[in-house]
């Protein structure tokens, strides 16, 4: 069993480590190929997990290299984790739109979108690459926007591709801390779009929790008190990242004053950590990388290349093509809707109706991502506009083409398929 | 054959007559049975329009009364042009979102919103007299925002109703005159909502137009610029009310900076229209008339009730429920599209795929749409809370809030069904 | 203004002849083409029709030719009644299935199967000349089965088709001709396929008929008893061809018993017709052509041109592609139902939903439709024994296989696509 | 844990002690409660019942009941296995089609539906009780026709319920033995409905099998040569009740030779089963036993209580409503299908698109199932004839009426509905 990491200079690395350690019996990896482009963070980061394996008792070979083909040759899992311009470009995503007036931030408007249009061709090649050299692999993404991305790997490509987000089972964990519940006894009904679902029908065990429950589940979310006004009326939980939506003028105002970007933020504890990663004293995470984030995310993929390599069925929360799971979106849009995953691959389950005051919005979000995933693959510029002029964080075309025409230029070097 | 018409005191009145003159052949009407609540102007309008009927040649009884079951009792056709609250409500509409920060029309956005909210409770109370004193009979309603009252009408109420709007038919005109056709040897496809149209596929006696006559056509449109361009990049062409979406930050500012709103414009029009024709001098429409606009809305109506009552089977455009005609969008919801219409009901016609671009906009406005329908009927808060935020046009939790409250006292008189 | 009648040696041509002339002011031909492939009857025919022109007053140039682009070139419309292998071939449609112990009828079961693999290569043949030589018109099929036939159409070529059948407009005229009412204010809705169809809510200018009126309506439609009965219970009359489903057992013995297929007889009928019009006494139709039937056809196809030629809104009933009109079936499953026909094309009517008891026999014969009109077009074997098997009239894989052997043996000559 | 089975004089009772047995570490009973209506049976299943378990090792409470209540009251699963009227009266629904030259079988066509007739009013009772004495219960059906039953279950109760047929994993076991693999590590795509399914797109561990493994599967299913070389052509392999309309021509022939119907075969089996039962001497399954079949049941219901009780995510086949998942279906037509069952429920899984073919036989059937449970619910003599009526192993009026007439007459104790 082999598994390739693409982007490994990336700081979530070690988190996956840590996960496949934890699970290494039913995990039985031999070989681990890190890749990246950036060859100082690739070194610096395969010396440490090399320590740090041999640290958690993961006994496995490491290799790193450049060439992509190379690390993706005869691999099971092709875990990807990139970051095309990397946080010098998510400063421009997150900085123009809100210079423009609008949200900044690198998953969602305007900034997402760029985000998309520069990801999305290097993903297509590691998906040739995979269909190359490991066509019975799975790619499993957690890259951002991985709606956008994923609904461009299942247009364009015919690969295995599993596109994930921690966002999907954090409501399970909620729900296990607030009740004092087995986080696996918990089940929902999810309905929507990567940072823009909504979760509801919450069970456990296959019991409806009470409305007190339900309160003390919004109380673990880290909502704002408004959004679980909101969770109340709907009966519904949104995803943290509709805070950008529904305090949409307040988050402007907030995002405006705040002294650094998140990518200036990163950029710094980057820095910070690739010089602990380094000091070959630590055989453990440092503390700098615990305030990056992403366990989630390691924990999510190594459950689910757990449930495909044993066949094992389990039921998650992941991106895949909508087929005709919910009747108001295309057959082929990529939705975020709990799934059985196994050896089989990954299929949408049966729901019960979505909260009823949220399909146009994700209607429309969804419209702007197929538009978007068009728009990185042909390159055809008025797609582009018509995606960002749709966006509900937009709505406006003078406006989206300001926007275009800036994050366009900031990122040209990146943007290759719009001559 | 009777006509009705609650709501006579308005200034659309005189143009309706004028296209019943028009079609007296086709349309033999015996009785017109002039309803409002403000006596004032319904008898000034009354007497206004014998004088003007006797000019016009319509050989027709006009009867004026404040009772609605009287007018209704017996009718073939009621329409229906009222102003819940006059245009000293509107001003509110037009006011307070953009005091906000928010678009502030009378259809669209919060405005329509309040107003939909207001109107919908008295335009149940004309549909029950129908159901009682003319269950036949067809409600024509111009009354904005007719998309979401027909709604209303068509999930709360069981009599027959033809929503209408001048937008519908608007490129038959455009085109006719660009090229030098028939309007009635035009047709199209057209999708969307009230005042959220978008017009492609246009013919000309079922022969598709050029990339050339399609820019003649544009240029009959009166739309911007910029309009016209996305015109051209999606093929369709937006209706005029699609600016407030389309020029959405440039319009709030264009609109906070007018010295008048445009209800206090047409109050004063309005106080210059009934001088003049309280003027027994005057038996044709005065100037100050024309200034009104909404001949467009009579030349719909008596097309329609023309086809109804001739049973002549004619190619239209009116709000209907969508039924399958658009897959991803509710049975129920009423859409703005092209229908047939006869004495048999008003049908919608298969169409073509819309523009790629806009599927997801018109989902969200319905979705908005329909809670707000729900919400008018109900006096559910929540409800309204949930439409209002989820307006693209608004898309902010916090500011919904706001709107809500400060709409709702400014209204509160007219709006029993919220206790 | 050209028509084109490929085929022109058929039976049906001058009933055509006569409801052209009825209707000359709102048809201005200038030229009749007829072409046929048999020169005896095809003269035969021509000079027949020069001289009952002439005495209907139909003043038009009419050429004759056995060549098929000559025929088509410029033409406004191609009407087109071929019969492959003409009625020496019938016989074995209808006498095979009935020696099989199955239906044996020329559209429908077996035989309106084996009708459809002979005739839609020959089909294809005119469209690509129509494609060709009058890419602007409209191909008038009432060929049959031609609710396949148009299905192998629409799927495989980019031509106008208005594939017709009397039967739609049938219950009009029963209507009509029941309650002392004006055909063209009578109008339904009708469910389902060629000689499959249903006729529901029925009304006069927009009336519901009452149960006593359904009643005489039945009378009128010279169905069984028994299937009277049925129309009651389902509220829906059904097509006069039901009775091969509805009376299937029953209809097997009769049809073994009859000394005569209904193919030999128009054999001996045509003879006759034959010799009627090589008489140059014979300006008008003589008496053996009324034994023939095909007036409804000819009534329907000049409704239909006249509707798109003076781009003329009519409500009409017409094989069309489903679209989105009934949601159980396939987009591009052709369906006969409601239409508005003008010179824009033939669109979908919104409907009523359809009886509850036979949205799965229509499904049922649907799906071998298209399985037929596939097998025909790609002469795939597995796919016309497919479709054979799962006709509710044969059910049957054994005896399938056999039908399908000993079709294929007796039409041989005719069936090129199967190697 | 509380298990009753109601009806438990069925001979299918000790299998299900078998697994039950197998699995009493998942599955931790403490009492299984045994009723019945019949107390001989009854008794002597119970006495059995008891010797067996102990000799299984399965300790747990025994008890026998005639009181349903009491039976039902705190139970966690129901089981129910009820033949209403016993093999007497199935003997008429085998011998009275047949008698008329139609298919007689206790599941399919007129058998198939009078079954469900007299089934579906004792299985409400069932579901009634449920309800009141064990609102959180599953109802584990197989009672046949399942799929009919649990129709009128799901659309006129509130209660869960698995409606299960061995037939659903049936391939799994074949394939498993086949190419000598775990059958957990198959999977497959399955549309229809209960003993109408298609099994297609097999895997092993997430790998399509080749064509040479297909043919290899056929070789365990028991087909017949035909129905294998259909299952080549479709690429899917029919459930081998399908025999009854691929082989319906053959099948009457059969069945009518044959001298004894299934149903008299079953009773004197049952006399032999009963007299061994009663025998003491007798702690495991007598050979007489053994004759009878039923272990698929036992198995799969296991399979499901066990996922249901442990909340372990499990791929299955179990018929639920279709909700969105097969497009041409009504949303609440109850499907067989593949789900995944766990303590949340039973949820369909999303397709690939079912073999091409079939679509349409499944929808008549399914037409057919859907007016059966609502005539078998309500009483109304017309839907049960117009069911009938379009049951492709009908498909005709005549003999329709005339199936009814007689099976009314001779079930007409056990059809109260119907007045």
């Amino acid at each position: 069993m082999k598994i390739a990491i693409i982007g490994a200079g990336s700081s979530y690395t070690p988190e996956l480590f840590e996960k496949l350690a934890e699970k290494k019996e039913e995990l039985p990896i031999k070989l681990i190929s890190l890749m990246d482009i950036d060859e100082v963070r690739l070194e610096a980061m395969a010396s440490f997990c090399r320590r740090y394996a041999e640290h958690l008792g993961l006994k496995v070979k490491i290799e790193s290299t450049l060439n992509m083909d190379k690390a993706i040759y005869g691999a099971d899992f092709v875990n990807v984790q990139i970051r095309v311009g990397g946080n010098e470009s998510r400063k421009h995503d997150e900085k123009i739109p809100l210079e423009e007036g609008f949200i900044g931030q690198e998953t969602t408007g305007a900034g997402g979108f760029m985000k998309a249009l520069r990801t999305i061709p290097e993903i297509l090649k590691i998906a040739a690459s995979i269909e190359k050299n490991a066509p019975e692999a799975w790619l499993i993404n957690y890259t951002n926007p991985t709606g956008i991305i994923s609904q461009a790997i299942h247009d364009y490509t015919k690969i295995k591709c599993a596109a994930l987000c921690a966002g999907g089972l954090r409501n399970t964990w909620n729900t296990a801390s607030a009740l004092g519940v087995d986080a696996r006894d918990v089940q929902y009904d999810i309905f929507g779009l990567n940072h823009l679902n909504f979760t509801y029908n919450i069970k456990v065990r296959g019991k409806n929790i009470s409305k007190e429950e339900f309160n003390k589940v919004l109380d673990k979310t880290g909502l704002s008190p408004e959004m679980k006004e909101m969770a109340i009326i709907m009966k519904a939980i949104p995803s943290a990242y509709l805070q950008y939506y529904y305090h949409r003028v307040k988050k402007i105002k907030v995002l405006k004053k705040e002294a650094k970007s998140r990518a200036e933020v990163v950029l710094d504890l980057e820095k910070e950590i690739f010089e602990d990663l380094k000091n070959p004293a630590f055989v453990e995470k440092p503390d700098s990388l615990k305030k990056r984030g992403g366990d989630g995310y390691a924990e999510v993929a190594a459950l689910t290349m757990e449930a495909i390599h044993n066949n094992r069925d389990t039921w998650g929360v992941v991106n895949v093509p909508n087929g005709n799971t919910y009747s108001f979106l295309p057959y082929n849009a990529v939705v975020e809707t709990a799934v059985m995953i196994n050896a089989h691959g990954i299929k949408a389950l049966a729901t019960e109706p979505p909260p009823k005051a949220v399909w146009g919005l994700v209607s429309m979000v969804k419209n702007y991502e197929m538009l978007t995933a068009e728009a990185a693959v042909t390159g055809d510029r008025d797609t582009a506009l018509m995606a960002l002029t749709h966006h509900p964080l937009v709505m406006d075309y003078d406006a989206a083409k300001i926007l275009l025409a800036r994050l366009m230029e900031a990122h040209k070097d990146y943007l290759p398929q719009f001559k």
